[in-house]
């Protein structure tokens, strides 16, 4: 692909936070359930170092809910997901993969718990929504499903917290990782959770009003000048540095959650009977057939990935690389590769078929990244 | 939305034509069903003209095929389909709206009915999938459903059926507007259906093959040379001069659709009992609340859209323009509005509020461009 324009429509939705974002210079978008998400606003190693150091706001809009409301909402929450909700509690967050009936990954949500009879899944890009209301329909369950109009926005980095006290009270330091509370806003509660997709610490606020996104966005802004605070958006650097694994870039409908390395967050040995638990045990018995894992690849900064690329041992293609970038703090090109369990194994060196060129890389686990990142800073 | 370019990353597939597509300069992209669509040449006008008077080659891969297989297919495929497919013909099209059980769009599909326990649904911009899989998944239905490797590309334009018979042959002119054939291509069968979305007449080639994608590109092209061939895309102008509605811009799950003006595609009289039947036959009996109209609007030439622009008729807001460009055979801006129904009639003046400030404008019926732009010429 060479690089292009977005072309504007109706179709690509706007967030109530589109106004912000663009008056503050983002400079890329991507597409994303729909919406417009930004994915660059100075430069990506501009972003990467601002993140790690300050704090920013993230317009992350396109992580739609899929609401479950009803007599059959547990029900209905613990059939889908691949994560045992059985015990789920209210307040919590749950990150909850959903596999179809082959066991392959339809979507990667974090499930929200707001009530006894009430589901929030926040999702990555797929149209889940389509899927939980299929099967509702076929099954005749008594829930109402929708994706109402909430928009998350994200405080990210190292000041976050600080920032989010003064915005919101100091109650915001008893939110422990992955819980949410809510909290007052102009006359609103807003659900608000310990979480977001960087390591760096932060928040996300569930906005339940879009006419209300200028309003929070410039509150937020003007508490966060004294803390150097700028628009930001998911980082591929950050994000590969740490581990968090991107649907649609590097798991899809081709992948199982063992194959991703999920196995902590399926619960293959509960009670439950999840859609895909069938087919993921005999898998599990059978023994996977790829792997993903962290890869290293050498040479100078590599430009961001707009297809898989292929990676060869010995001259065999093992595998593809489904995510790579260059980190500064890594120093080094970084990235994410599906490889044949037969060649899956830390420490494999490769060559990959990068657009820059046939290059040398070396396989790893995809917690090295983040471990090696810590130990140099 | 600012101007901004698209960030690359796996999750946009490429297509089988993003290759040549690239190549010979495209410079907007769009996305759709989690892939790369291209919107923009030349220029819009440019490609708008060129599509008009020659034959223009369009990468519409991202017209993925739900594709229905098994004993239960035909019976999945009348349970989803607004329109009654209980007698649809092998090689035979339908455009196919797909409701919930509300009525409401979920997607606005061609039907392809392959064989008596097989169809593809060329989709719009939404999960089809999903939907389908998940009733298929509730009603323990007998049928493998899935998203085979077939891209579509469409040959378009005056010029299409002189280049189609260059390339696969005489009997291109025996495929009736809505019917396809199976045609070989270096050892392979493809349908080729009389389709397109555009009213300059053409052709979709379902290639079914990834592998085979530049080479079916090239050799057309070479062939297309004489007939003054370019590459091209679905062209917004184009498309608003034929009244041809774009969903998730003119529609979408916000609509039904008697509101879209549908109704002759859909079957309330028939015997069949589809999904959202029983929520429209309410509907229509009790009367829809909005419209979707024409609508002229005065000035200067308009930007596209990025969000819909209000619609007010003595200072009270009573919809939105949902598509609007400026049309050069039509010497005017022209668009789509969707309407409240009490002030939903052609003819109606109206202000909009748009990016390039208060503008005047009337309704009139979709129909009405056409008939205006034909007349001219």
């Amino acid at each position: 692909m060479a690089s292009a324009m977005i072309f504007p429509s109706r179709r690509l939705r706007a967030t109530p936070f589109t106004s912000r974002v663009s008056k503050l210079g983002v400079s890329g978008f991507t597409v994303y359930n729909h919406m417009l998400l930004p994915t660059v606003f100075e430069s990506l190693q501009e972003d990467y170092k601002h993140l790690k150091e300050y704090v920013q706001m993230w317009d992350v809009s396109v992580e739609r809910q899929v609401q479950l409301l009803g007599k059959d909402a547990h029900k209905l929450a613990c059939m889908i997901s691949a994560r045992d909700l059985t015990n789920a509690q209210t307040g919590r967050c749950y990150y909850a993969p959903i596999c179809d009936q082959s066991g392959a990954i339809i979507n990667d949500p974090i499930a929200l718990r707001l009530a006894d009879d009430k589901y929030w899944f926040s999702i990555a890009d797929s149209d889940l929504l389509l899927w939980v209301q299929g099967i509702a329909l076929g099954l005749d369950l008594n829930v109402e499903i929708c994706e109402p109009d909430v928009s998350p926005l994200a405080i990210q980095g190292p000041m976050a917290e600080d920032l989010m006290v003064d915005v919101f009270g100091a109650e915001i330091r008893n939110i422990k990782f992955f819980h949410f509370k809510e909290f007052p806003f102009n006359g609103r509660m807003l659900n608000i959770a310990r979480s977001g997709w960087s390591k760096q610490g932060g928040f996300e606020i569930y906005l339940n009003d879009s006419q209300l996104g200028p309003e929070l966005w410039d509150t937020i802004w003007e508490k966060g000048e004294k803390y150097n605070i700028r628009p930001g958006c998911p980082n591929l650097i950050e994000r590969i540095e740490a581990g968090l694994l991107s649907y649609g870039n590097d798991m899809n409908r081709e992948d199982s959650p063992l194959e991703i390395g999920l196995e902590k967050y399926i619960s293959l040995d509960s009670n439950v009977d999840f859609i895909g638990k069938k087919a993921l045990l005999k898998q599990r018995k059978d023994g996977i057939k790829k792997r993903l894992l962290g890869i290293e690849i050498d040479g100078s900064e590599m430009p961001p990935l707009s297809m898989p690329e292929e990676v060869f041992k010995d001259g065999k293609k093992i595998g593809i690389v489904t995510s790579a970038v260059f980190s500064p703090d890594y120093n080094g090109n970084i990235g994410f590769a599906m490889i044949e369990a037969s060649n899956a194994t830390a420490g494999t060196e490769v060559s990959v078929d990068s657009k820059a060129g046939i290059r040398k890389g070396k396989l790893c686990e995809i917690g090295d990244f983040w471990s090696q990142v810590q130990s140099k800073n």
